[in-house]
């Protein structure tokens, strides 16, 4: 990859004509901020353009193009790979502003949004109009609609409501050349020509900058229903959660935490004993209050049966608020307790979930980190913690870490299931793709971006 | 695009020690069967290759990426829109005795099959097992897993499980220079580099060839709720068909005949004056018994308050098949009663789909044309078969057809649900397409088969 120039004063100056001193943004100070995500990646953009209608955005790209200086696109800067950071500086370009709702459509069960709405905006504005927009990653009180869409991005919800990818039927988008295109359809389905929607969703802003999304709504679950479950080891809880989706069950979460993790939330933990349980699962279902009822009650007695040493039923949303916020305030408490701290998010086949996180123990001490596993049991998503003391070990955990991905590699899973490559994860890309699918991808890219100005130096 | 050269003997004697002369199939009455498929659209291919296996596809696309001939892969043959119809001769690719399901995977809910498994044989086969393939095309009995993907293929169970991309987790494929690649994961998500599994899937065999597909699968339904409604007027019909959507159901199938199609299967119809309705819903629910039970009687009753003149339940499975019979026998009495006919598959907005369908009438008139149109109601998806008496009229029809499309576009519409572009809307891609997506579009094709020997001539 070649460098890029710094701006200059007079390029500097077309942009600020040609957008407008508002959307503008100068000086370093003001630019730290948007040059860091959730991620350890920084790096302090030269420029800031904060933009609010798609023609300033393709005025900048056609700058962009012209003098070859690149842009970082960002959300709301709560991603975990560092697809927002701009590792090359030039300029970043926030979404930030354009948070507008432009429609919300009960008839075509769509809503019609700008890039920068806070998901649970979103979430909550269409939940007033009887309706579901089921993304849910953990972030979603901060997070932008856009952001979720350029990384896929997942949650909870996803074992019986899939991904972000699920909800966007169609997007508008700027290219690197500062040209308009519009990918998907309005309507439930369409299959004309290329895929270039979903090559868009998950592309971590590198190959256009999203502009509108068209979402699919569901109707709003008129009830739903959480039972914790407690467990003496990790592998009878996997056991029950495989156990759950073969008889029929279609959770709308299951969430587990590892025995380390239930040891950093003990003050949480709704008895006494609790902290010394080997596993814990919060399960949820979702619909007509009855058929949730009846389907949490079976499922409960499944946990039960399975070996779970204590069930207990949410019974309102304040016990539910409680539930989860045991599984919410592991990762805070993880980030906070350790100097080195690199959250991964590989995804097992479900069924070897367990097998999986029982191997882990040796690379923890074979590599000497500490491993805190979470997550989304239901669809194998699990997030590994990784952890150390001693800022100096970094490389050897660097090296655990590549050692935990091509376990899960090797074992039919994948090394990140909603957090993306950005620059965290580049140089693993390898350990899953094969070279020719590398290449093509590489390829895609040059078409899209021939001259490399859209968030460089990511993914590949 | 060029022509290609015949093959010539060396050609054909490589192939066939390269692949063995049992999968080689060689003689015009041989190979006639080969150029066509549902659609209007024939070539008789020169040589027809029937492999067993990936080395096989391999070697075949090895010797065409050498000696630059055309290479037309090929499913089941159920296509509408000529997707695998040899236009420039050639290799016919049929991955017909590619056919084996490979493993059924309950503990983590997936299929792992070859592409040429008929559709029934791996819903049957699952079914066995307790779980459910959702995705149910019209030709089911006698279509390919493989052709399904490469045209993302739909059908009624579509408005509540979607279509056949939401069912594909992964694939092996072999692109046009021989080279192998996979694409996808095994898992239940997962976003590492760009999404080349969803360009695959819908791009119509041009971009490479589906070898082994890894399929998502859920737990089985126990129970499938039918009702049959007639209504005075369509718009009625459609109506309703928001409010069901609207209050929170999601059916399992929401299928619709206009009064044309009515007319044709008076003698299915179960009472005497039904003939004379102005439109036919056929509504399904399916879950546990008495969810699916109530929530098929709600749906009942809002058919009653939003004006059906008649509401019928299938109270077993073989009442049930003869309602299906009425929706599945549609097609093909248009089709013999016409001596021109074609098939369109507009998509609408839900909200749209009465407005839509009321404007067809004076087109049909402008054009000289008759169109019935029957479908999916619960995603939009119209299948308008258009036909005229007199086949000196072609030439107008296809006027009216691209008056047709331009109308649904116009309405925030796609010119195809599920059929896809092939060769026949090839002239009708521009109608929805921006020439910046199309450009991107041929530019990804020469990327994949730089020599432009993968199915050459479809799409744009």
């Amino acid at each position: 990859m070649k460098g890029y120039a710094p701006l200059s004063d007079e390029i500097i100056n077309a942009l600020v004509n040609a957008l407008g001193s508002d959307c503008v943004i100068q000086g370093r100070e003001k630019c730290i901020p948007f040059g860091e995500d959730a991620g350890e990646d920084k790096r302090v953009p030269q420029l800031v353009v904060e933009p609010t209608c798609p023609e300033q955005i393709q005025e900048l790209m056609r700058l962009a193009d012209r003098h070859r200086f690149p842009v970082t696109p960002r959300g709301l800067g709560t991603g975990l790979a560092g697809g927002a950071v701009p590792v090359f500086g030039g300029v970043v370009l926030s979404l930030a502003k354009m948070n507008r709702i432009l429609a919300i459509d009960r008839k075509n069960l769509i809503a019609v949004v700008e890039p920068g709405v806070v998901t649970m905006d979103l979430k909550q504005a269409v939940m007033a109009e009887g309706l579901f927009y089921p993304p849910d990653p953990a972030s979603l009180d901060t997070c932008s609609i856009g952001g979720n869409a350029a990384t896929n991005a997942g949650g909870p919800a996803c074992v019986k409501y899939g991904t972000t990818r699920d909800y966007v039927l169609g997007v508008d988008a700027v290219l690197p050349s500062g040209e308009k295109i519009s990918a998907g359809v309005r309507t439930r389905k369409g299959v004309v020509g290329y895929d270039l929607l979903h090559l868009l969703i998950g592309s971590e802003g590198t190959l256009g900058i999203i502009t509108r999304l068209i979402l699919r709504l569901l109707p709003l679950p008129p009830c739903t229903m959480t039972i914790a479950a407690f467990f003496p080891h990790l592998d009878t809880a996997m056991d029950t959660v495989s156990r759950v989706l073969a008889e029929g069950h279609i959770p709308s979460a299951v969430e587990f935490l590892d025995q380390k993790c239930l040891a950093l939330v003990g003050d949480l933990l709704p008895f006494e004993n609790a902290v010394n349980s080997g596993a814990f699962l919060l399960i949820e279902t979702d619909g007509m209050q009855d058929l949730a009822q009846r389907e949490i009650e079976a499922i409960g007695s499944l946990c039960v049966d399975c070996g779970a040493s204590e069930v207990l039923l949410a019974p309102d949303s304040q016990k539910r608020q409680r539930v989860w916020e045991i599984r919410r305030e592991v990762a805070l408490r993880i980030e906070d307790a350790s100097p080195v701290y690199v959250p991964e998010d590989v995804v097992a086949p479900i069924g070897g979930i367990a097998d999986f996180v029982s191997r882990l123990p040796e690379l923890e001490r074979e590599y000497g980190m500490s491993i805190y596993s979470f997550g989304h049991a239901g669809d194998g998503n699990i997030h590994l913690n990784i952890t150390a003391d001693d800022p100096e070990r970094r490389a050897m955990v660097d090296r655990g870490i590549e050692a935990v991905l091509r376990l899960v590699v090797s074992m039919g899973g994948t090394i990140s299931g909603e957090h993306g490559i950005g620059v965290a994860k580049k140089r693993f890309l390898h350990l899953e793709l094969l070279p020719e699918s590398i290449r093509l991808q590489r390829e895609i890219k040059k078409i899209f971006d021939p001259k490399g100005i859209l968030n460089p130096g990511k993914i590949f």
